[in-house]
């Protein structure tokens, strides 16, 4: 086992209780990949094959609407999961692209393989019982925000929840994320 | 076992396959109770104390903002759950208000019931993950949608995805729902 296989285990135990041989069974059914910095693993007509965690660099899954306008659905640092699940569940293909932003080391499990884990180790339906949960909620809270609170506001939940993000990310993602213009988040930053 | 009993395990079944043993735990688990019309099952301050199933009527859920607006988070009909699951799960006070729409009955379960029939039937661990994994991708999609399409798009949407609604579902509520005015919604119902 090498460091990235560790951490897989070290954030799925934040949530339920593995026995060595649960541990085990996961990390046989994760396989590794390295990727440099803008590499796509997913483009759009193409069924999302995959669930990622990501054990080092940076992700960011995003659509181009018909004017040609970029949209960035969701932006992930290392310990966390991106995939396009819409497709993945239903193995149909996907409207996203989802690309490295910075050099990353990412593990990767496939419908029929995550489905065999769950039949393999029960408490990995549990885990993601827990992390659809969690996720869920916070899309909920992301939504409200992005109806009733103002641009100002939504940045300075995400200030306060992952700095870190935005000393990684362009601004022009942390921009289309929010939903607003370059423009108006750099007013919003040189207000602070 | 009465009727509202069974349309749970019928939804279940949608997604998971149960044996009859499975089916009764489940339904021991639950609690019926029958509402009038706009009732508070929960109120902010309040720590949401259940997950509930509707099986027959309509219910909402809604916050005050510090101006007095009333903001709609949920609206739900029967055969679908209505809870604050930040609240629920994590045991702390609610920002919102839970109500019935209608005259409706409902079935109940509790934080730590749910907790003992996670371990009494296991797979009822897989169809919540399911379900909150259905929910989560659902909520992107009207995040992304609030972000990026008009308010017509995302009524039109509404229309296409849950008609019934419309017709059940005061229109101030829609419009709350879209994040809009009422007045930009009659305008949009115009047009048809």
């Amino acid at each position: 086992m090498n460091f990235p296989e560790h951490k897989l285990i070290y954030y799925i135990q934040k949530w339920v209780d593995l026995s060595e041989a649960d541990a085990a069974s996961i990390l046989a059914a994760f396989e590794p990949i390295a990727v440099k910095k803008k590499t796509q693993l997913l483009a759009p007509q193409e069924v999302c094959r995959y669930v990622y965690f990501i054990t080092s660099g940076s992700m960011r899954s995003y659509h181009i609407d018909q004017k040609g306008t970029e949209h960035i659905y969701q932006l992930r640092l290392e310990n966390s999961w991106i995939s396009d699940l819409e497709s993945f569940f239903s193995q149909k293909p996907s409207k996203y692209y989802i690309e490295s932003m910075e050099d990353s080391t990412l593990l990767r499990i496939s419908f029929d393989r995550l489905e065999m884990l769950y039949a393999e180790v029960p408490k990995m339906e549990r885990y993601f019982r827990i992390l659809f949960q969690k996720a869920y909620i916070n899309a909920l809270q992301r939504l409200n925000s992005t109806m009733w609170d103002s641009a100002e506001e939504r940045y300075q939940d995400m200030v306060k929840e992952n700095c870190d993000i935005l000393q990684r990310v362009p601004q022009t993602y942390i921009a289309s994320y929010l939903g607003i213009t370059p423009e108006s988040l750099s007013r919003i930053r040189k207000k602070k």
